[in-house]
């Protein structure tokens, strides 16, 4: 498909609608033809196998074991944790017709695993021996929704959900912090986005979960993206389901738990943060093209010398443009829209000189740079190194530029209406003080800061004492 | 859980029996709470996972991309095509409610994605450029079972579904050829088992295609399991879809398609091919677990001599048995039961001599061997060559063995009852005889092999002129 420069808005001036278009124009991502569901075209879905990649060995390298747990939960199994399905209730896909007849007992699509992976987790626990238990799964989940917003707000979406089984509540901690520090990591040195670790108030907290550590990402308009959680479950799935172990003395004990999850909503949170008003933007490692070669025709001399130079570049997923009855300003178009991270035109030029014509994805539009063939094949992976720290360099500096403190209700109320951004603000952990903050700024608690200090404040809303600086932004 | 060697069932007695209990004894699966669901464990899981692992870089070696269509197909949609409906229509799980509303037009589960692939393929596919276009998907599918068989027959399984759209004919039944090869060789060389390629007969073949490809293989009953397809949809659904692209001189034609696909099940032919009366036998490109290490004694020295040379062994899949409180024959018997291929038992003996007490899942139970450590390190690659290699000519002999020719009926229905097999026969292509010989015999027509030369031979049901000798068995 011809891709026409001028369909796409400009980033800087209607995120959203630039976004809309930059997904589907840069082959990311499509309407599925069910309400509320999306495509993963191969390009988008390319930057989920990178993440699966890094997560993956992550996991295994802690331990964690992948396995996959029915896609149906019967209802009954579903409505045993009262909070659990008080939460998720209202977002469920429900199948009620098998093989022809009307099911005795209607199926939940599986919102989340807890309760499906728990019941067997009941039955393969017995001993002291047996724990942890730490099972990851990469599956499908159906979470209800009638307004799509590719991978941002979607009906069915992808993720890992990874589920801990522990002796002591001190281990299942120390689980949910791993599992959100693998996060943070993932964001950082895949992604090169930055953003806050904290934990969640009461209200935020998963539902069936006693405490929520979330990793909260500010986008370019300002607003919070909940960018994944770890949760600490205590004992409550445990005493429903009867998980119960024999400790080393022979005691009988309930096993303490806690599930944590990342899914393909974060492939919004990095085409929004990197975006640029002409296209995509992706970082090296997490592009599933990390160099492409434009030849300048297609005659046979200068696509041989492409490929020849696409051989050398080991251990770079490397592609070579051969489209054929296309220009080479509409193939520079289209692999800019595309935001390959180093993109590199060789012409007759080029090759006589022994040289490579290089953009690259942090530099301004039309930047180009000249390098000797071989110091470009040996400095690759360093070249990756450096566009990689530049571009989150970059979103440090707009995470930084966009958090602000206020102890005056009247200056929050301003900036959540015209910058928008992160806001620390005293809050005295009343769930009244925050829904009516909700409700008059459109802004929620994100989060209460990882390692943020005990002080003697002032609720922004009702001037009670109040403790913490809590981190406020509107969020999607 | 401790495991009681005597809950097992001789394979060699009661082969269904020692298959349901082996399953959940050496923790591969267990039922899932859903009528016909089932769990991976990760044992389990961890044999699918070398699968994918192989298979995805063949397929992206040839150029297939990876992608991820939704779960949920409109019934309108999935009812166009009148055969393929007509086929899988009754197996279908079906969502009527979501977000806690009837909804006004009910969702299928895919059975399979021809049907929601190829509506974007209409969409994205409008030039001879734009071809081939091959997606594949790693995805969980639906088909209503009431009756479960771990791995085998169950409502809900993985698998991988590959869709290729090409301008001929030509280039599309390569591409089905091509598939199918990669799928043999799969078996060979990662499942160390054989087996019969060949075309389905007209009532086999896939619903709305034109030719299914099929891999057989054969159990130790004596029944066959269809392994995997590989089928040319002709234009079938390009026309129903109106997938056309414009050619070379300008002229719109509709496309070619193709899809195949190689699922879990594949891992239920796996255990019972290869399955020892005392438990599982993998082979070791494909085990989770290559090489489990044994301590006789949880003693400090040699615990860390385990640990020594589990870290010695590069690029395996290496475990050393930590678990505590436990008697090195209660661990013993555990491994064997799991099938590792290759299990090593270290106690002060062996470290004292700088030698291994070794077992392999390929010799007699009970059969031990001493390396020199130094040795079964560096030989350690060799030694899985040599498992794999004497794993695989065992299927093969079987497979000999169990085929038979038969030119009478009367010996034909006897063979059927007796040993089974695979058994070759003139058959005239009537789908009248087809229907009678499996009526009367339990037995279909498996395919017609590859390379099968055409004769003068008459049907063994009916008498009348038969060009082909036909692959006929018990399937399950």
């Amino acid at each position: 498909m011809a891709f026409e420069k001028r369909q796409l808005p400009k980033k800087s001036e209607n995120l959203s609608d630039w976004y809309n278009a930059v997904v589907q124009l840069a082959e990311l991502a499509d309407y599925g033809p069910a309400k509320g569901t999306m495509i993963f075209r191969p390009y988008g879905f390319g930057i989920w196998e990178q993440v699966q990649k890094y997560m993956d060995a992550e996991f295994k390298k802690h331990g964690v074991e992948n396995a996959y747990f029915p896609l149906f939960i019967p209802e009954s199994l579903f409505n045993k944790e009262k909070e659990h399905v008080k939460g998720f209730a209202p977002e469920l896909a429900i199948v009620t017709i098998g093989g022809g007849e009307e099911l005795k007992e209607k199926l939940a699509v599986r919102p989340t695993s807890e309760m499906i992976m728990y019941e067997s987790y009941a039955k393969w626990i017995q001993s002291w021996r047996d724990l942890p238990m730490v099972i990851n799964q990469w599956n499908n989940i159906v979470r209800w929704e009638k307004r799509t917003y590719l991978f941002l707000r979607t009906s069915e979406f992808l993720w890992q959900e990874g589920h801990g089984a522990h002796a002591t509540h001190e281990e299942s901690l120390k689980w949910v912090n791993w599992a959100m520090g693998v996060y943070q990591k993932t964001y950082r040195e895949v992604f090169a986005m930055s953003g806050i670790v904290g934990r969640k108030s009461e209200s935020e907290k998963f539902a069936g979960g006693d405490m929520t550590l979330t990793f909260e990402t500010l986008m370019p308009e300002g607003k919070a993206l909940q960018s994944c959680t770890s949760h600490d479950l205590g004992q409550n799935f445990s005493k429903v389901l009867d998980i119960k172990f024999q400790d080393k003395e022979g005691k009988s004990q309930f096993v303490w738990q806690n599930s944590w999850g990342f899914s393909t909503r974060s492939i919004g949170g990095l085409i929004m943060a990197h975006g640029l008003d002409h296209g995509l933007c992706l970082p090296p490692y997490i592009a599933p093209i990390q160099v492409v070669i434009i030849p300048a025709t297609l005659d046979e001399r200068v696509v041989s010398e492409c490929q020849k130079l696409a051989a050398s570049l080991k251990d770079v997923r490397v592609k070579v443009d051969m489209r054929d009855g296309e220009s080479f300003g509409v193939k520079i178009n289209r692999w800019e829209l595309k935001g390959v991270p180093v993109r590199v035109m060789i012409g007759k030029k080029e090759i006589g000189e022994g040289i490579v014509t290089v953009s690259m994805v942090n530099q301004a539009p039309g930047t180009k740079n000249i390098f000797k063939t071989e110091g470009f094949v040996g400095g690759i992976q360093n070249l990756f190194k450096l566009i990689h720290e530049d571009m989150l360099a970059e979103q440090d500096s707009f995470l930084q530029e966009n958090t602000f403190y206020s102890n005056s209700y009247a200056g929050f109320k301003e900036t959540m209406k015209t910058t928008r951004g992160f806001i620390y603000a005293f809050w005295c952990e009343d769930a009244v003080c925050e829904t009516k903050i909700k409700e008059e700024t459109k802004s929620s608690i994100r989060c209460l800061p990882q390692g943020a200090k005990a002080e003697n404040g002032k609720c922004i809303y009702c001037g009670k004492d109040a403790k913490y600086q809590w981190l406020f932004a509107q969020a999607y």
